[in-house]
């Protein structure tokens, strides 16, 4: 079973946006066994789509198209699939009610010719709702491939991908089970451990595969394994990774998992009954956020301070005027009050701290621009890490919110 | 001028990262007047590839490919390409000499023949320096297409498209000239925009072209215009804008710059030397993230409180109990005490807080979910906004986001 990704839009082809539509749809179909061995992005043009279906004919079991189904001149995905599947559009007068209850709902102008023209669909398609918008999306199958259009919106296409497209191909395929895992390296090249995983690459099954993905010097390893009956896999993948272990020990500081770090890390706040607040200064808010995306953060996370200048630390954060002066607002001695006056502050189990000079200025402090302090308070102690990643703002910004997730991850693993 | 990206790497396709690197190498070549007609990302599989390059041969003028290029086993760029171009690997010593340097400099490990391997370059390939990394890019001309192959470290891409891609093209190509300009309507539909603009379309020159880009209550307009003076087609742009702003004028709240509004609103803070904090419950830092992402964002944003449970409204943001009592902890009235506290409590200007429901389930209060207010303190008075965003979280926390930047941005407009 393997499946394509077309996005359509002019806006990613000129770099105004990034295409992260796709890599949703990839999660959410390799969970159920669906391998994607093709993204595209095409834009705007019927020749490019028309061409970009062709390619995928027979080339997939399903075609995901998002995109292109506004209301307007430039949204041709449906006049495109007319053309295709030599088809004509009618209409379909529940779309059309559905319509007129969101302009009801949310829309101060009447509704236009426009808008009902988007009550039309190809004669040979079937409906798949849109709960949030006004762009049905639509399904087609032709030869071995099913053909499925959803809305280029990431907020509409996501519901309908998960409430409607993956409990119908559930339904309608019989999915092989797909499993990975990836270990986290940390100090050597890819090199080193390719050599080092010659005989191991050399005889692992041909269900699985091993990848290297170097970056910023760590190396990851995913395991990615084929079957159709999870239990066997999962043991084959068990004993894979004992294998690695066993080759690499040292050098594996972890596990990635699909999930991102923070829902793991809620995960596991939430099962304990335990809590988390933050004190956040060159992150700005930024690790707050990654908890408060997740549905049900507020069960654990109860709260952060951002605190950008020096006054802020020592009148909200109770850091000492004397910590600052002897240490520099970039210590650890700093990051340590911190941490630990948020989690006094909110009353939680755990505190997270950050402080340091992100860049391009020295800011504040005159420690030199990438020296960064995390500090992760517990129910027992605080301990205070240093680092230094360069003098690039962004990467020092982002390096710091992964470290520090990682940090924690790591504290919680360790009580496990 | 055409392009086309071809990313490589399973990773992609699994959905395990996002591939920001086509969003970059876009921008790049439309700053010097080549569009990306297609983007395509595959996994680590020389048919892939081999299909890949032959659907690029011809098609586009440059095929710009990232990835597989890493001395391990699935890497196979460098063997797909020989296979394509009828080529052979031969060993380029200045490869080899760059590989040993960086390994004295960075690598505690001895350097051994996967290394070595990736001195070996298809013989009739020109070589792309890679001052960053071990894997050197490479640049083949094969009938009407220009193969470019680069690393898919991000960092190490980005230096080798900036310092050497784009200065080469320049030179080797006559590259014809691309603008773009995007304004931002807000508060009506793209049925209503795309009615209005009917004759402005159908009038339009043919090397401009109009896109509509709708998202969370705001549509956004953008014009491409294609040519070869920058004077004349800067001319008829500004043309063109004059004249949308004659048809949609009070629905056009601004321009779209490379700049977001956050750093607008940065922007005339710092000049007027005022200051901004923040007060946020639903947004969860967000906010705050937005602006800490600018740098000298510290000139002005002097941080913020996220607030996610009751408790911290009260005794952080002190936040009375009668007033959650009385109206709900979701209400107006709480919204202006957070934004008045934080104000006070951080010493600033203006600021800037949130309260609501963002789904799925009710939280601290019984009002239903998606109901949204904003206040906005300013050094004269407080104000604050109503919202009904709808069911969606995520759609809840970003439109929050955008609308609060939105009303900041509105208030430092109304006193210039």
């Amino acid at each position: 079973m393997n499946a394509h990704i077309i996005t359509i839009g002019d806006e990613i082809l000129i770099g105004q946006i990034i295409d992260t539509n796709s890599a949703f749809i990839s999660k959410e179909l390799i969970k159920i066994g669906i391998e994607v061995t093709k993204i595209v992005s095409i834009g705007d043009s019927k020749k490019a789509i028309l061409s970009s279906l062709k390619d995928s004919q027979n080339n997939c079991d399903i075609a995901i198209i998002t995109g292109g189904l506004g209301p307007t001149n430039d949204d041709i995905t449906k006049d495109s699939f007319c053309e295709f599947f030599d088809d004509e559009l009618v209409h379909n007068p529940e779309i059309l009610r559905h319509i007129e209850k969101l302009f009801k709902k949310f829309v101060d102008n009447p509704i236009n010719d426009l808008n009902r023209n988007q009550a039309f669909l190809p004669s040979k398609a079937k409906l798949i709702p849109n709960l949030y918008g006004t762009a049905a999306g639509m399904s087609i199958k032709a030869e071995n491939t099913l053909f499925i259009s959803l809305p280029g919106v990431p907020y509409e296409m996501k519901s309908m991908v998960t409430d409607f497209i993956i409990p119908q191909i559930q339904k309608d395929f019989k999915c092989p089970v797909i499993i990975t895992k990836t270990l986290i390296t940390y100090g050597k090249g890819e090199s080193y451990i390719a050599k080092k995983l010659k005989d191991f690459e050399s005889n692992i099954p041909t269900n699985f595969k091993l990848a290297y993905l170097p970056n910023l010097g760590r190396v990851r390893l995913r395991l990615l394994g084929k079957g159709n009956q999870k239990s066997i896999l999962e043991e084959k993948m068990d004993d894979l990774i004992s294998h690695l272990y066993k080759i690499l020990g040292n050098i594996i500081i972890g596990y990635e998992t699909l999930n991102p770090i923070e829902s793991e890390i809620g995960k596991k706040l939430i099962k304990s009954n335990q809590t988390l607040s933050l004190a956040e200064s060159l992150t700005g808010g930024m690790l707050a956020s990654r908890f408060a995306s997740f549905a049900g953060a507020s069960k654990y996370f109860k709260g952060c301070v951002v605190a950008y200048s020096s006054l802020i630390k020592k009148n909200i954060l109770c850091v000492k005027p004397e910590t600052i002066k002897k240490y520099s607002v970039v210590s650890s001695n700093v990051a340590n009050e911190m941490a630990i006056e948020i989690k006094k502050k909110m009353n939680t189990d755990y505190a997270i701290s950050t402080t340091g000079n992100a860049g391009p200025s020295k800011g504040d402090s005159n420690q030199p621009i990438g020296k960064i302090f995390i500090s992760i308070a517990t129910p027992h102690d605080v301990k205070s890490f240093e680092f230094n990643f360069g003098k690039n703002r962004e990467k020092n910004i982002n390096k710091t919110v992964n470290k520090a997730l990682e940090l924690l991850f790591s504290e919680l693993l360790t009580r496990d």
